[in-house]
């Protein structure tokens, strides 16, 4: 079984260094609507009986102007997954529970309801396996199909420079994923999701590496030119309430569904940083 | 096996009763408060493959004064479970799937951060068994001890009149169950919870729904009284925000945990029905 922590610790790096950009953009864009929020970073450790080094993570954490509330975590973690939910998980078992992992994941929800919400998340586990997963969804509560085709083109190209049949996958994944069955109705207008892009061996890392930096390259460039897009738009408070209720849909989504919550529930992980994702504010009717 | 069709008919004339005698109090409370809100009832049907009579249900919704949001259902549905569900369920098997259930649901969310929330539900299932559960919890965002006392004392006199262990080990079952593990919290202030009290025979259906029926009337006897305790109680705008935020944690254990939810979700029900029981309004922050 190949070593991967000198693969686990360039993927960390890249996942931080990315973080610092995007927050440091973000900041950018509070000041232009002149405001002074900056995000606070909150770190923390996880916990494993009989495990003294399970790793951590920070939470960063944001309320603008702009962004009513974003948070960027990155967290590197490893241990042994509990027995029942082992087997469960790519290239594990109750007998081989083992596993690392390390990632960024982002949720933004913005105060203006013209402005889209979004989701980027990207990360590298090993277990028996190691392989590259994420993807980013956009989520608009009033969806402009000009905003729609800008970020899915630029997936779209940072797809197709790895691989021709990446972003045609990869965006009907998650169409399947970032969907609400019981409402029969997607959560947002899309992006892409992928998972168990395995790494053979040191080369195949390297490549599914540069994809992943270019996913983050891709979100970082398309997402601040929709919110310059729309951050001045005037909004009605029906706008407002579309934006709540909306935001009931994506709670729905994200506690009954999604499996990074899923997974980071059954892990021991941060409570703060896991359901940071939930929406600042949100109705049922 | 025992035809139930005529049992099951009783159990949903009385949770008719109850909800009609419940609505109309709530109503005489919103009058108190100067309001004019009454319950509105939307009919729903279920649907199920093959199945020409499958049942539905009726859910009344006010928004008033006082109830920011209360919803109360009642349903009676009938057909068979899917076969990857029906091995979860008592005395059902992939082999032989069939059901009917009927029952009543309250979940009511109160304007005044001191008056608290509750629910309630009893019901009536049969498959290869059949069976009473329900329970009622209360939800104060802002507790008063007397009112808690006041609540479980009422259930508790209704458990006694039935039977002496009941009381002890349904406010135990309910501690348990209303329980949020990720953030190692109970979700409110506790009540009772029961499930599988079984019906051998029709002698222990009509002890069953004897005690079920005291069980409702404890209700309608306790909650209305704490209600017109604290409705007129000033609150500030710190009250009201600690009690958005313990609607998210109200919405996070009925969205992961809840088994009623779950139960609707798997079997067809009608999704607004099902998702009534969450608040009108939370935050997360």
């Amino acid at each position: 079984m190949t070593d991967w922590t000198q693969q686990t610790d360039a993927a960390r790096k890249w996942f931080e260094n990315l973080r610092d950009r995007i927050c440091t953009e973000f900041e950018a864009i509070e000041r232009e609507a002149g405001s002074e929020a900056s995000f606070r970073y909150d770190s923390w450790s996880r916990k494993e009986e009989g495990n003294s080094d399970p790793g951590g993570g920070t939470r960063g954490l944001m309320k603008g102007k702009v962004f009513e509330k974003v948070g960027v975590n990155v967290s590197t973690v490893r241990g042994n997954f509990a027995p029942e939910f082992a087997g469960t998980i790519n290239g594990a078992s109750a007998e081989s529970p083992g596993f690392t992992a390390t990632g960024i994941s982002l949720v933004a929800h913005m105060a203006n309801p013209h402005v889209p919400a979004v989701h980027m998340n990207t990360r590298f586990l090993t277990t028996g396996k190691a392989w590259f997963g994420g993807g980013a969804d956009l989520n608009p509560p009033i969806p402009y199909e000009e905003d729609t085709e800008q970020f899915h083109a630029r997936f779209r190209a940072a797809c197709s420079a790895h691989n021709p049949t990446y972003y045609e996958r990869f965006r009907k994944w998650a169409d399947d994923y970032f969907y609400i069955p019981h409402r029969s109705v997607h959560r947002g207008v899309g992006g892409i999701f992928y998972d168990h892009l395995e790494c053979e061996d040191e080369a195949a890392f390297e490549r599914n590496l540069a994809y992943t930096k270019d996913v983050g390259e891709a979100f970082l460039d398309v997402f601040p030119s929709l919110v310059r897009r729309r951050m001045e738009t005037e909004f009605t408070p029906e706008d407002k309430q579309t934006q709540l209720e909306w935001r009931g849909r994506y709670a729905e989504f994200n506690l009954v569904y999604d499996r990074g919550t899923l997974f980071g529930l059954k892990t021991g992980g941060n409570i703060d940083a896991i359901l940071m994702s939930l929406p600042p504010e949100a109705v049922w009717s």
